[in-house]
């Protein structure tokens, strides 16, 4: 990786942090100065506007989840198996990989009303994580881990409940049974499609 | 009501609108003296600061939600009844009440990370809901509409992960299945309850 490429990576590190801790309308190129010691000129070189750090950002986090959750999931074997390594990355995502949370919830609920390209990257992102996540609840029925008549998409959105669920128990409530909650809800879930 | 009663909760009114759309960190005295038309100095007079304002939007926030949901609620019969008309109600207040959706999903995720009063009240706020959804759901159990070995806490952090669900689906991705999948996912917890 040369220079230039490594300090653009290390920037957009940190970027995301902050993105995860103050939203990314709290990430401005002022705010990134502070945090990485950079000077704003410099910053600004890179992104030219604030609008290009926050959709870089995001573009860099998108990086970061396939590299940490999707790849993982989908090098096991297809079925049950992967479902279950796909929801373990995951929760580990949302609970260990940023200091503020997950960047993806945070950005949903800060753009769902705010038009633009921030929202229709958000969208496009989370409509590919949606596909991602009912297609490989599908290998679980191609397999006959699960039944015939299991409804892939509604699993898929009960997953995705149970992990705003828990981003909400931990984070704002800090609630100690966060994870448990998670985890055997996650179970009956499961359960329910044998 | 007196004039000044009735000036204040029609610019609260405005606040929790605005707030809704923005989030309570895009609710200023300048953002609100655009939308109610008011100047911004009669306005300061009401609020003093922009977490004044904040605040007590929250607080209003929670006395339009008792009324359409809590109350409500707690005027049908205990048990399994009255669990689905908190979900109903609840389900209406997220889809409904307000341009933007949930005030309090909004508020949760902004202020997870940002300690000071406004996280305390949402907090608070959040475990008080918490203890009312739990409270509702042991109900079911005591009239036994429900098991004995029900998890009244679980069940209440399933009923929220489904609610954040909705929001997510609902507005962030536009996804027009956001309501059936809630519903039908809200039977199968139901269902799993008897």
């Amino acid at each position: 990786m040369s220079k230039g490429r490594e300090t653009k990576e290390s920037i957009l590190d940190a970027a995301v942090q902050v993105a995860s801790r103050l939203g990314f309308t709290g990430l401005t190129i002022g705010q990134l100065a502070e945090e990485t010691g950079m000077s704003k000129s410099g910053l600004f070189a890179h992104f030219r506007s604030k609008e290009q750090l926050q959709l870089q950002t995001l573009e860099h986090a998108r990086t970061l989840f396939t590299d940490a959750v999707i790849r993982p999931a989908l090098s096991v074997t297809r079925g049950e198996k992967r479902v279950r390594e796909l929801f373990d990355r995951w929760l580990d995502w949302e609970s260990d990989a940023l200091q503020g949370g997950c960047i993806f919830v945070t950005g949903s609920i800060e753009y769902d009303d705010r038009p633009g390209p921030m929202r229709d990257a958000l969208r496009a992102d989370q409509q590919d994580w949606d596909d991602v996540v009912t297609t490989v609840v599908r290998t679980g029925i191609a397999t006959g881990d699960f039944r015939d008549d299991v409804d892939a998409e509604l699993v898929a959105f009960n997953l995705q409940s149970l992990m705003l669920g828990y981003h909400h128990s931990a984070r704002l409530l800090r609630d100690d049974r966060a994870l448990t909650h998670t985890r055997v809800a996650f179970e009956a879930l499961l359960d329910s499609l044998h």
